[in-house]
């Protein structure tokens, strides 16, 4: 397979080298159980407090609060809903969350339903910025809860979590923040505004895949999920995969020291391909908050034709890109979250979620302006739904075949 | 640190270096979601397909069958308890496991017996053999599964897993087994006795930390634990760990084909390891046992003298050991799995848990052979416990100083 240029990165990423090499040596060097008492145990135990300061700095964390390591952003998404729902049942039954979550919000808020919990989705504007009046008049006294992410990999949009907090801190309300698709683009502070607990994915930050981190505020209590060798402060227990948590703590590091250059590099490449595919195709418009947005996502939807064709396409041009629902990919449901900024069905199909990373150029985004419109022109002409082409074109080519 | 003797595999192992080389394309080069519908992302899942198949094999799986890949061997114990216990709640509320099972069995029957389910734990023997007359008398109408370990990995014991699951299936009930301790050591085979879930561990079979997996006979269905994306047939979602279940794949295979040397290489140096330090040592004895035993496990007591003490001199002289409660080791409550086979607390303190594995050698064995004795020698000297030595000791070592 040649080089494939990667304007998919909110799937994935390579592991960042200097993250890999810091990871090594826990292969086969150090292999220890961290909790061996012994000096080989030691060391591991040693590079896990490690990296919890690592990630704990990332995030503006308090030396007492928690960095707990879990598999990834979807257990420690499930841990934040579950664990805190269970622990504190007697206070409430009611959690808030919003119609732009990741699925492993929605679907675990959903899975809480059936065990005697209830939730709201507070919805969203056309720009997918959420409804703080909407998400103040949720709030009921039986509300123990409020879940809310701060920017959305899909639609890029970043939600105002300042105002977001101050709902929730002056209504005693603890507030969970899924931070994947913020941290390490825009800045993330926890005590800076109040944040109970948060979600980080290691995998977005450069990091290996099959690590994540749920930050808990010192004083917050929760159930665990996983129950056995009481680690990870008895909350989540299981042997630690430590070159996936020393790796996470690399990454982690590396993405707060290149913080500012990432916002400001990606955030050029970023309007560059917005423009120029904007200006150079008719009908075609930017999903998401024109400004509140991540530096690195572009979502752009293209009337009359389907996302999945252009895919393919580009993919025939080198590019790796993704529709707009590549968290269900597997589906062909068109995504949740256009669906809730109002986007209509029809034009949700047509979209691209555009996600940049370290390694993309001005080269790449030149290229992507000048590969997509003829691929866009030659799927419109292809299509029914195409305002120039009458409905009965497929029709008029099979009519042409048998001839 | 100098190069340590790693006589404390059943804590962790170093990945084998051919897993390892393995799992390296896809930390940077092949880092896609397998997810995504693009070519990057389909070789990830391709990678894990192949995976499957892998650990199907070691197995005896049959291809209809599921391996479902979890965080490690924790996540799969809970996943197999929690996740059938739910889904099968309707046809009764009580499980049954042993009192030699890992703290991720006995502590996920605890956490269910305080969400209406009840569990009881069947009693070992002296050598640890699980007593089956009791199984079959604990089994009632309500009894839902059966979850009994393979292997122990702290005493060694094999359990009768033939004999269990013939219980097992004349009562129509699914026999989960714990396999951590002893698949890539003894064969494991699902089909031939008809066990419907089986937990793995990577570390366990030298793949990386931080994997395991859950097989699952095909008709067995489960409650998700991690709800989401929908990943691994819908029952355990979160984005995948491909590097490390790349790994975990290529350990399996490795593991298969190295079981019939494992088996005659790691018995010949276990067994020269015993007979030397019960030979050499008055007062020790083997726990676990004598013959169904794992053949990298030699646990063996101490009268008078502590375990910590020992490991603590041990590693002075360069061997990694554990004390016979290495999965509590934070606590210093004597081991669970001893005290079941009726070990008196103080001789439980003394157990030392020696588990070899690939890297040991002939010259290992003869170096602890060598350096045990006078250790053992030099704590019963100052053990207020040891039967040549009078209570005061340390009174008189004391008034010695002041003089």
């Amino acid at each position: 397979m040649t080089k494939q240029i990667n304007f998919n990165h909110s799937a994935g990423v390579p592991v960042d080298e200097q993250v890999l090499k810091a990871m090594k040596p826990y292969f086969r060097q150090y292999y220890g159980n961290p909790s061996s008492v012994h000096a080989v145990g030691q060391q591991s135990a040693k590079a896990i407090a490690n990296a919890r300061v690592q990630v704990g700095q990332l995030i503006g964390a308090a030396p007492k609060d928690r960095v707990i390591f879990t598999s990834g952003a979807t257990e420690a998404n499930n841990l934040a809903l579950q664990g805190f729902a269970y622990r504190h049942r007697r206070k409430g039954n009611h959690i808030i969350i919003s119609k732009m979550e990741h699925l492993s919000i929605i679907n675990t808020a959903k899975f809480l339903s059936k065990q005697g919990f209830e939730y709201t989705q507070v919805g969203v504007d056309k720009h997918g910025i959420v409804d703080t009046k909407a998400l103040k008049k949720a709030i009921t006294d039986q509300t123990i809860l409020i879940s809310i992410q701060h920017a959305n990999n899909e639609v890029g949009t970043i939600q105002p979590i300042a105002d977001i907090a101050q709902i929730a801190n002056n209504a005693e309300i603890p507030l969970h923040v899924d931070a994947v698709a913020s941290a390490g683009l825009i800045p993330v502070n926890v005590s800076e505004h109040g944040i109970s607990l948060l979600t980080l994915s290691s995998n977005d930050l450069y990091g290996p895949k099959g690590v994540g981190a749920l930050y808990t505020r010192k004083e917050v209590a929760l159930q665990p999920i996983l129950t056995g060798g009481g680690q990870e402060y008895g909350i989540r227990s299981g042997s630690e995969n430590v070159s996936g948590i020393v790796g996470m703590g690399a990454a982690a590091e590396l993405a707060k020291e290149q913080l500012a250059d990432n916002v400001t590099r990606l955030t050029w490449l970023r309007d560059q391909l917005i423009k120029g595919v904007l200006e150079k195709i008719d009908d075609s418009y930017l999903n998401g908050h024109p400004t509140q947005r991540l530096p690195n996502n572009a979502n752009i939807r293209f009337s009359y034709i389907e996302g999945e064709a252009i895919t393919l396409h580009l993919s025939f041009q080198g590019f790796l890109v993704a529709t707009s629902s590549a968290c269900t990919s597997k589906t062909l449901a068109p995504s949740h979250c256009l669906m809730s900024m109002g986007v209509a069905e029809a034009e949700a199909h047509g979209a691209l979620q555009l996600t940049l990373g370290r390694e993309n150029t001005q080269a790449h985004i030149d290229k992507f302006v000048e590969v997509l419109p003829p691929i866009i022109e030659k799927l419109r002409a292809m299509s029914p739904l195409s305002k120039d082409v009458p409905y009965d074109i497929f029709e008029d080519e099979e009519h042409d075949h048998h001839h």
